[in-house]
């Protein structure tokens, strides 16, 4: 794309996350150099350093960021008052927000599935625990089937991200993962 | 376990069929020897290589069956008349039919998720293209988020065994996959 028109640091990073998620998606992180990145943007490898040393420094900060938004999701739902809907509502928020990064980083992951073993197992760990936490939290009184339904309702994205066919576009699945969400809720057991 | 019983060929069969697959998913199919397979048997390694030469030869019975059913299920599909409950008898005989095999699999794959984009990749295409047919077939009219649903009810199972915490028992996570086909299908736009 050149770098004809002027941008921002802030632009610069997020373009770059774009693209370099992309390629690590549709070829392997392993098979993507960041030469091919800065080639890719048409920016030079120094400017690409120095936004992201390494390739890792790249794929950290979304999982960092998604992590952070279920932290912030548990936290918040934590501090509400019981109501019949709390759970709906903590559902919609997850799959609401950031669905679009998070149908990204789903891909991404199921791209590079050997590399969650490495190096962002710890980040995985750091979304996974907090949605842990809100299926302790607000699944206490589900149990069996309905224990794994609550937990199908808040992975729904995940779900329509797999079943999708290639070339669905983002906002379909979305829409799709957000119908599935409140089914799945509608077919609990009143708890 | 040991051959103080007395077995047939078929029994042996399964039984080394269900030992090995548990053991490619528990830790890996690669670091996996027949050996070791033989051992945990507690048969001959010669008794192992009578039924199954490679370890291939014990990974690929599993995705034919299954591709096979999937591909029967298409021939009934489109030999049933028109009827507004084909799609949900459909579904659910997807769902119904070999459930903990199809789960044993589902396992398996997630766990050698390499695996797949080698040898195993035709057996795979083997039961999604007849999968493929069905939505075809039973979804025509559906489209956009709907379409996306429609494939999200079919593969609920995998869903389910995905978002299930580790240890849950098979039943409960078929309980909920099926439960959610029937949600995800009652969500559909009236096509």
């Amino acid at each position: 794309m050149g770098e004809t028109r002027r941008r921002n640091g802030v632009e610069t990073r997020a373009e770059i996350l774009r693209v370099a998620l992309d390629l690590f998606t549709t070829q392997g992180y392993e098979s993507t150099s960041l030469r091919q990145i800065s080639d890719e943007l048409g920016i030079q490898k120094a400017s690409l350093y120095y936004y992201f040393p390494g390739k890792e420094d790249i794929v950290r900060p979304g999982f960092a960021a998604r992590g952070s938004e279920a932290q912030t999701l548990l936290e918040w739902a934590k501090a509400q008052p019981a109501a019949p809907d709390l759970l709906r509502r903590t559902v919609l928020r997850w799959v609401d927000t950031f669905s679009v990064e998070k149908l990204r980083g789903i891909r991404f992951v199921n791209a590079n599935p050997t590399l969650m073993r490495t190096i962002a197992l710890d980040s995985s760990a750091a979304i996974r625990d907090p949605l842990e936490g809100l299926v302790a939290l607000l699944g206490d009184s589900y149990l069996g089937a309905d224990r794994v339904l609550l937990r199908m309702a808040f992975l729904s994205i995940n779900a329509a991200a797999a079943a999708a066919a290639a070339g669905t576009p983002d906002q379909e699945i979305v829409a799709a993962a957000r119908r599935a969400s409140l089914a799945i809720l509608d077919a609990l057991s009143v708890a």
